[in-house]
């Protein structure tokens, strides 16, 4: 049987899954592929540490080049990580003539068009199912499954660490603050949380999403990106008073001719499938125009989940070389007519979950309401709580809108705010 | 740009949805593909219906032959339906170097192996993603995503007509014949439902998957297979009350080299994701050594997501045509190193739902314990029902299992009928 050469650059927790996931499969693969996938070297500056997985002697290098150049490795795997040396390591594979699989979600956000560019210059192959949603295959589905569809949106829960952290606030009731410090002792969540809790690791997968649905590079500084570190307890609980649960979303879709790409904390039906994703799991759907809605939910990141996508980019581009050639040279999808734009923040149009603490005497509610109206928002839903501290004078009021333009809703907020019917700057959420 | 031409055979519902969506998104995905995909001639025996799509003249012929031969065509699109002339046109594409969609899941589970071998002997491709799950891509995952895992357990919800009944059940508590009807006069089952509700359908999908999960063929025979024709009523709210919902669920698991293959009734926890796929959705969860859970939901069936799906297979055969040849010649894969079986319905262990009507005295209960407890039946949860007839001298009683073999669940049940302990044979139902 025909032999396919395999370089590992990066043996960390996914690389060490990787290597476990081609070891103990190898002769299922074979079978499945029709050709065999072979591991020949690892690249890491850690030659010596136990990652619990066997590697025969030699196979394990300090030098990533010579892992790179070695004329046996027809496939580069980048599982370095970061926009450093991952990115000269992927560039110098593309042109040495080496296909490539990352799960590098940074780079590819940020560094996606040089990347593809790259591939498509040398003939070769980039795969990066692992890049969005770990064990699921959301990249595949959205680059050949849904290839006839025009996608009106997808809706992710992309990162496990907050939407566990989001579990945890909601069936304990417990502050941001206490869960993420249980995250982070749990190993669910990093010593510096930062990429994870603001979003950003949301917003670069969103991106890879958007690129692919739409078929054009979406720059991460036009990206909405709102994370859950300033997330209050109360509206965890208020939500679901309203029948809502509050999970981390990244949101692309169209609207003529511009794409939203957003990510915020947004509060989801409780009978919509998404709210039942829960812990450390991610999910997405997608609408498309003939599919109608399609979810896909699995483990978005751990060794094995991630190493699972890996090994099956691997194994697709196994069967492209044995076909004859490579397919995805181009990456993402060339799709744009050059009409489409990332809609601004303003423009964007949601229904809101908008929490303020009101004056409690008469007419503040209807000075409330007037400005509301006058700026085009309309009410759905409105409750007044119960005050949590008696005599500070204030209560929380919290409304659903329907359907506002951000812009609007922005404008009413401020009037309200200088209208002194209101103690502090309101809360403001998206609801799906 | 390259064009590839595309044959229809069959212009029923799917069929003209795969008209529209290839007319529609054909600028699309050209450029998504770099490849353009040209229908270019459609066969149906009707050359005269108004399928409100508009089909130039001459395109709608009745002759298929003419289609497969035609040597602008590439690739023959099967969406006939059922073991007659489909097969014949299959195998005649395919034996004149034409690439082959299909969604006939009835032809690939009876003769599977017949359209593989002929396609490998070929070298074309056949791809047959709607031939499961409509619109949901699970065929592409456990053939592409997947490749590299060992695949532990399927369990789906594949057909639409039966989640739909089966929704209306529990929601309505309405009977099986009363919902069946209004599906008929919904259009959500056919004049003769038999193939759905006795579970074929499901079985048929269930032998695609199993087949590809498992590289061998599994033959429509070796399936246990039980519809809901004859679920009452009566268990679907008895199971709601122990917190379970009832679906049609295919089974396919490996223990050892054994395979189980079957389609049952099931009792599925409410807070399994499988619980909340309701109406004509459909979902499978599928676990793999190394993703772990994963599951895929969406529209099961009807034109537009069944189209979707034959489109993306006609978008991989154009990019494999483009990058040099085919890619899954083999159809399933061949990962059967011959040690692998067919489980047998003795040998199936499950957990159970029994619910019997038992004399209303002493020592009944006891009975009925002692002789499952010495045929190595446990039970998890008992309750007794109020009875619903007075007088009878016969309660319900309704027991969960722990997991249990099926052939000694059998034997006590048998037992406890010769003990003159219950009035009727008892209702035996899977747990997942």
């Amino acid at each position: 049987m025909k032999q396919i050469g395999v370089g590992l650059l990066g043996f960390g927790t996914v690389g060490a899954g990787v290597v476990d996931g081609l070891r103990k499969n190898r002769r299922l693969m074979a079978d499945r592929l029709g050709v065999e996938v072979v591991l020949r070297k690892i690249a890491d500056l850690d030659t010596t540490s136990d990652r619990g997985v066997p590697v025969d002697p030699g196979m394990l290098i300090p030098d990533a080049a010579t892992v790179i150049h070695d004329p046996e490795i027809q496939i580069v795997v980048e599982l370095i990580g970061g926009t450093g040396v991952a990115r000269k390591f992927i560039l110098e594979a593309l042109n040495a003539g080496k296909h490539v699989v990352t799960a590098n979600k940074k780079l590819l956000a940020e560094y996606g068009e040089e990347i593809f560019s790259t591939a498509e210059k040398n003939g070769v192959d980039v795969y990066f199912g692992a890049s969005v949603g770990g064990g699921i295959p959301i990249i595949r589905v959205l680059r050949e499954g849904l290839a006839g569809n025009q996608i009106h949106t997808i809706h992710g829960i992309l990162n496990g660490t907050c939407n566990y952290i989001l579990t945890r606030m909601e069936n304990e009731g417990a502050p941001f603050e206490e869960v993420l410090k249980a995250a982070q002792e749990a190993g669910y969540a990093e010593a510096d949380p930062s990429l994870d809790i603001d979003g950003f690791d949301t917003a670069h997968k969103a991106v890879i999403l958007a690129s692919l649905a739409y078929g054009f590079h979406v720059p991460m500084a036009e990206v909405q990106v709102e994370g859950i570190r300033n997330l209050a307890g109360i509206d965890v609980q208020y939500a679901r008073d309203f029948g809502y649960r509050i999970k981390l979303l990244a949101s692309i879709q169209r609207e003529g001719n511009e794409i939203e790409v957003s990510v915020h904390p947004t509060l989801v039906s409780a009978k919509h499938m998404l709210a039942t994703v829960n812990d450390v799991f991610n999910a997405a759907m997608v609408n498309g125009d003939m599919s109608g809605d399609t979810l896909y939910y699995g483990r978005g990141a751990g060794r094995a989940p991630t190493a699972s996508t890996v090994i099956g980019d691997i194994g697709d581009i196994a069967r492209n070389i044995l076909a004859g050639g490579p397919r995805y040279t181009r990456g993402v999808c060339i799709a744009n007519t050059g009409k489409l734009a990332i809609r601004k923040a303003e423009d964007i149009e949601s229904r809101f979950y908008v929490r303020m603490m009101v004056a409690d005497r008469p007419g503040a509610l209807g000075i409330i309401s007037t400005i509301l109206g006058h700026c085009g928002v309309s009410i759905r839903a409105a409750t007044q709580k119960e005050s949590g501290e008696t005599g500070t004078g204030y209560v929380p009021v919290v409304f659903l809108t329907n359907v506002a333009k951000n812009a609007d809703l922005c404008r009413a907020l401020k009037e309200i705010q200088g209208a002194g019917v209101v103690s502090e700057a309101p809360v403001k959420l998206r609801v799906l």
